[in-house]
């Protein structure tokens, strides 16, 4: 392992043409910096609320992968160079063939299986992983990105109350991201499926199908096909249209639903599943949940809770992190896993983060205090002093050059380094100079302390987010 | 993005056969913890020294991956399932065809060369992304693995003492790990280069690659080869094998060097360079560092100071942190970038320290706090508990059902839970009690604070590392 040495000099990379792969973003530091906080707010908070972080290997076999057929054409396969005769990836054989993952849900499914013995259930797990699809990059969708996934699964059986516990751990995740106002619209299967049973309705796939097409066709459309396609009567339509427009922030829902005449055992029930989330999620953070029951995408797969969240102003990102309830994620001769999951498209969101200016770093650098160097013969001084200070957690750089002080302040200018500091003659003692005030005051390195926000760069939200959409 | 929604309920994978592939390693959550603990250390250490954390994109053009010959054999080559004439994948043509990254120094020498016009040099940064390598699993080598690196680029130059500064970190990310004790072993290849040029050879290089064999054939095998392969006289031969045999953790290998007739510019620079670095890590983390003039490997592509580090009672692991100076990471036809950097073969480290017992969490979980349900109408008042909690940093999982309290107990127990909430009947007065002591006190979820040590699972050295490597 470890660095790998190429054999001569002439074989270090001299290359001849540079470019930037469409559908692979890569971010210079700084962007880097928001990314990683983002990353670090989904790790926290999920640590929080007790998941485990796991993570799994990036490829599963090919007959695996293809299970989900509509996607075959977004695997990445892979084969080893001078793979041999016999090699697994050398044959067309899809048991043995690898590919990469193009979510987090298959592998997963198979992590459940394969380590069940070992794990303890309900399994409280999140995930932070690259995941491949090689669709056309020119639809603005990445080959290459990060998702991040949350998942609470059961063995068997799952009690019900889990739907709102994500929903909750959900908020406060985006909650605690630099977006502007975010909103979780809330819906259920057995209330969808419940309503438009009880309106008569033998196949309600047909009517989610049609209302699923709503936010682009618009309502007269989505008539046309509840009749022609669905079944329905006008006056059916007139009720599912009805129904999907049914939007409150509070239990009201309910009794709207009631009156347009939806009854019967299975959408009560899908009532208080959606009730205990709006309430749960309402306690826990303020202001974020609606009871949405346009939303038609999923319920054929989700069997209770369903979620997709949209950010104010970016309503063209879709929803940026979408879960709910499954009855079988994974299931062998002996269980069925059950969850209830969310996932977030971390790097388009990110990618918005930036290209809208939504988000940027306090500092380009890590670095808190640049410790200058005086003459090269004194750099074990500077050393000494930058040593007490990172003992204390301050992030320090030791000047590379002894360059005259001024140089060395532009350098910390430059990168937005807070403080610059000046070692004195003997021990610790010195002076340390804040380059945005330019006030420079004596201090002990085993003492001296920044502000606690000079401390490591923040990502700060922009204050305003005007024409944000435009730059996208 | 977001979640992958499968198309019907029967598209959820039923897997017949899963199993583990050879090759590509995968934690359970408790050895997850141990990797993320590697993890946190590489990131914490290397941000308290200055250094910018980035990634690259997993893939790199073929034709840049196999600009190193010998290991053509090593690269995962992508195509897409279904990829279409003239697509980027369809072809043999290597420089439009992608291949995943096999270390992450060919990345980083792409990236600075692209984004050269938006960094800052000297550019300090640290990486730590999954590398593949097709290699055959069966020499117990992974295809997937974590490498973890850290550099300082410099354009057209870079001073001297960065290789001593680079040295520091390695020694301290080291020493904060969970790890028996370690040395760094450090050359110089001027210094080395000096001697042999001073002993008269023109071809030093077969010297090198002669003494390279050292620990695997015995000085006398070595003897017959400088001899034989690289034209050494006897005299030479033995002044070279008393060169190899230095091994001192002060700077008195000069003294020897020069005994055994060393001598010139080149090797006195050499002995400058290895001295400061000796001193200076010895000043930042004593007893770890030692010059050991046997260390030939990379002297033909590393340029001023090499380092190899090694576990006590762990040899066979082999180098697991290695490094040094390169004049050219990458050049173009404006500017030459040279560097110092060091890598860390992180799975393989993990893996061993896992296998061998030397790192184990003080639980499988990141929750601190369970807190109990007495009856599902009584959750709320959990959920705001574990709230309450929840807001000064205590992880919390609330009791997944209300079952009887010694029910409740045991979940936490068996996942090494530290603490068990009962909320009381109004507001946030309750009971908390330590699962492992049995103590049961009154407490208030607004200020009641576990000890630090219990906060969050920490990982810790094994005390006794007897006949580890035994077990590997």
């Amino acid at each position: 392992m470890g660095r790998h040495v190429p054999t001569t000099q002439k074989d270090v990379p001299r290359m001849a043409k540079i470019a930037a792969l469409s559908g692979f973003p890569e971010w210079l530091p700084a962007e880097r910096l928001v990314e990683q906080h983002v990353l670090d707010v989904f790790r926290e908070v999920a640590e929080l609320h007790g998941f485990s972080g796991i993570e799994t290997r990036a490829v599963e076999p090919l007959e695996q992968l293809l299970r989900k057929g509509e996607i075959d054409k977004e695997v990445y396969v892979l084969r080893r160079l001078h793979a041999e005769e016999g090699d697994e990836d050398a044959g067309a054989d899809r048991s043995r063939t690898l590919g990469l993952h193009f979510d987090l849900t298959v592998p997963l499914a198979r992590y459940v299986l394969e380590h069940q013995n070992d794990l303890s259930f309900p399994f409280r797990r999140y995930q932070i992983q690259k995941v491949w699809r090689g669709e056309r990059p020119q639809d603005g969708r990445f080959r290459e990105f990060y998702q991040a996934d949350l998942d609470v699964i059961g063995q068997n059986s799952l009690p019900g109350h889990i739907e709102a516990e994500v929903a909750m751990v959900m908020a406060e995740i985006l909650d605690r991201l630099p977006l502007p106002s975010f909103t979780i619209h809330a819906n259920n299967r057995r209330l969808s499926e419940g309503f438009f049973r009880s309106l008569g309705f033998e196949d309600h796939t047909a009517v989610l199908r049609s209302l699923d097409k709503l936010p682009k066709i618009g309502a007269d459309a989505v008539r046309e096909l509840l009749i022609n396609e669905a079944g329905a009567s006008a006056e059916q339509a007139e009720a599912c249209l009805a129904y999907a427009a049914i939007r409150t922030s509070d239990t009201s829902f309910a009794q709207q639903v009631r009156d347009l005449g939806g009854s019967g055992e299975m959408l009560e029930q899908g009532i208080t599943e959606l009730s205990a989330v709006l309430e749960r999620v309402e306690a826990s953070v303020p202001g974020v949940v609606v009871a949405d029951l346009s939303i038609a995408r999923g319920l054929d797969y989700y069997t209770g809770t369903v979620f997709e969240t949209f950010v104010a102003g970016h309503e063209s990102l879709g929803s940026i992190c979408s879960g709910g309830r499954y009855d079988e994620l994974a299931a062998d001769n002996r269980h069925t896993y059950p969850g209830v999951g969310l996932s977030i498209g971390l790097s388009r969101l990110v990618s918005r983060l930036l290209s809208a200016g939504m988000a940027a770093p306090t500092r380009t650098v890590p670095t808190c205090v640049l410790v200058s160097v005086a003459d090269e013969a004194h750099r074990g001084q500077s050393d000494a002093a930058a040593r007490q200070l990172r003992s204390r957690g301050i992030s320090c750089e030791v000047a590379p050059s002894a360059a005259k002080f001024g140089k060395q302040i532009r350098y910390a200018d430059r990168r937005g380094i807070p403080f610059i500091w000046f070692p004195g003659a003997d021990g610790t003692a010195g002076e340390v100079k804040d380059i945005r005030s330019g006030d420079q005051v004596p201090a002990d390195a085993t003492t001296w302390q920044p502000p606690a926000e000079d401390l490591r760069p923040r990502v700060l939200a922009a204050e305003t987010q005007d024409a944000a959409e435009a730059q996208d």
